[in-house]
């Protein structure tokens, strides 16, 4: 996991605000982060050439490089947004074991008591945007619209499945993971031929060409990133799929008639607690009876707005929900819960994929973006790794059908059959 | 499922309070009964020899008898507990296919909106007891320590485990099925050779027994009911497991120690959600790094009291709780949730093994008790069948580990290997 960030010509400032010397009170405050983050073997590397150690005696496995004073402040102030900013400006760097050293940072900043002012104010600075549907497609627009090239270069070629795959074995490639994500769903799911499958949030639309091409289902799949539709479209036209998916660039909201199954892989994280009993109630309203559904989302394992940086800069108005807080789409609606599996580290073995293979294309994206846009998205890839080593982010797979359904399988042996 | 209730002499009442027919009042209000179940083919025969039918005109799959004047009153005005009451006592009964009426009455009254004054009146006469130190070891001996001999009499005859079993191939016993439960039990903990696991609420100690004899585990079981613990120490001295399992007649809450598996079946509805942050930390406490734990509960859909007359009747303070309500063990404890396996139908089936065993012994029960307790557990039995049938109750398996801990299985595909 050892990250090289030579290539990277850092914008050094001339000025930094008076002082060259680093104050008492600034070495004892960076020391005290340390601290908090259960004095990690990371060291800070300063603008004065000066180096600060925590209690830690190990050889550090990364050093934090702080550029500027003014950069110091502000991770002091608020640790999770302003150094991603800093980081992708070049201001604030890592030079060693990338992901591990955000590992230590995260496992510290999560140890915070939730009562802490420090927590509280954090979550305050951190509170998610509300999505309405215009405000939706405003947040869903900033992301997924960046352009197909760009994550065309570093998803799996198979599929571009921009979620978690799942590592049915332990070697597969991105590709076969996240094909085998696509059967594990299906054999959840139980999608027969012929069965009308309705997926909410459909990406570039491979759920929906796969379980059209193997599994014989007839599929309507809802997205509201223009971008991805139009991809989604051209693709099941040349797979000649086109008479069997029908890919309808609305709000999931906006779902009526009827379905067999309903799937929604990597969206819930950007639908917001509030509207969760209505997602429910749209869910109820599709699924005929005997359906079944699946939602496959992000989580935590207790509640905690979205690390401020990456709701910020990446991912706006994205909240990963607790098990009880999605509890909320199925309690009011009359739907029961037969299976949740957590498949956290999966994400981070996908990410580990992705990274390596965006770090193998960080020359083209400079050119399509700069290089600012590379660090953000090294920084948000790798944190996101870290998150899901260290457990502050989960991935839930929740099955449901209809609380009176009898019919549903007694068993899981059936996802299990080679 | 045909119930013959005829072998049980009724004590018709002599007086019926004055008038013998009924009147329009109540007429209406049977019919709106019927109604509120949604118009079941359910018919009620009263004691003036009065037949009444809702809207359904197929023929009924069952009978009402309503004997007494006053019985009817008391069910217009609580029909869960009185009419158990009524029905123990014989002033009601059933004719016809007994585990279906109960299952169109159950859909019925599940299907009150929340906010009604009806609903809202169930929930106040239908609160749960607390569950303090004291009041838990009174309310575990009301039900546990009937006497060994009765559960002897229908429950499993290798491990007397009175919790669902698992039906692992659709045709097993209930012998195999509650083998099979262990076993899937322990796969999911992962249990190894030497490893310690410590059990929360432990029956007659079968799990212990199972773990330590085939998996070589050493197990601390614990237990408040003292004629449970009794059989559980003598069954482990006759099958030479007594130097690898203790049995603790103490509660939960006084577990000291470490572990490396966790596990508590059939404990939780017995708990009270206000202790499930202590049992979460409890759990924390004791399970050493890299553990692994279970928790097997009756659960729900959503938030809903005890069936009123099961909990005043048969399980004094008992609770099933959501899952989201479940997650209160977690959320504070820094436990993350690998799994949950719903196993709903599973229980329906272990309680039609139960009712049948416990019918074919009817005589027996009736002579070490009464009549009166032979039609209490008739209905006990045969309305818990109706609840998971119905979808009105729920069985969840959760496994969960510490949040920080990589060590847990990749995937679940160990479980089902034969």
């Amino acid at each position: 996991m050892d990250q090289k960030e030579g290539h990277f010509q850092i914008a050094q400032s001339a000025a930094h605000g008076g002082r060259a010397e680093i104050s008492g009170l600034e070495r004892r405050l960076l020391e005290g982060l340390l601290s908090v983050c259960g004095d990690p073997p990371i060291a800070f590397s300063l603008w004065t050439g000066e180096q600060i150690r925590g209690q830690n005696q190990d050889p550090p496995v990364a050093r934090i490089v702080i550029r500027e004073r003014s950069a110091l402040f502000r991770m002091l102030v608020n640790p999770e947004l302003f150094t991603g900013d800093d980081y992708s400006a070049g201001r604030v760097d890592v030079e060693g074991e990338f992901v591990a050293c955000l590992a230590y940072i995260f496992r510290g900043l999560d140890s915070l008591p939730e009562t802490s002012l420090k927590a509280k104010f954090l979550r305050w600075i951190n509170r998610p945007r509300a999505n309405t549907l215009a405000g939706s497609r405003e947040n869903i627009h900033r992301h997924y619209d960046l352009g197909n090239e760009f994550y065309r270069l570093w998803l799996d070629r198979e599929r571009m499945q921009y979620t978690c795959a799942y590592y049915a074995q332990p070697d597969m490639t991105i590709e076969q993971a996240q094909i085998a994500k696509l059967d594990h769903v299906a054999r959840k799911l139980g999608v027969q031929p012929g069965d009308v499958v309705y997926e909410a949030g459909c990406g570039w639309g491979g759920l929906a060409r796969h379980f059209a091409k193997h599994y014989g289902a007839t599929v309507r799949a809802f997205n509201i990133s223009e971008e991805q539709v139009r991809f989604a479209r051209e693709a099941a036209k040349r797979e000649g799929l086109d008479d069997r998916i029908e890919y309808v660039l609305d709000d999931y909201r906006n779902m009526t008639g009827r379905c067999d199954r309903f799937v929604s892989v990597g969206m819930l994280e950007h639908v917001g607690v509030e509207n969760y009993p209505v997602l429910g109630e749209v869910i109820r309203g599709v699924l005929a009876p005997g359906g079944r559904g699946l939602i496959h989302s992000i989580g935590r394992n207790r509640p905690a707005p979205m690390n401020a940086w990456i709701e910020k800069r990446i991912f706006p108005g994205a909240y990963p929900a607790t098990l009880a807080e999605m509890m909320r789409i199925f309690e009011g609606s009359r739907l029961s819960v037969l299976d949740v599996e957590n498949l956290r580290l999966h994400y981070a073995q996908t990410l580990k994929h992705w990274r390596e293979r965006f770090e193998q294309n960080t020359g083209r994206i400079a050119s399509m973006y700069d290089e600012r846009f590379v660090r953000m998205w090294r920084l948000y890839l790798g944190g996101s790794e870290a998150s899901f080593l260290t457990g502050a982010l989960q991935l839930f797979q929740v099955v449901f059908a209809h609380a009176t359904d009898n019919a549903v399988p007694m068993t899981r042996h059936h996802l299990y059959r080679s």
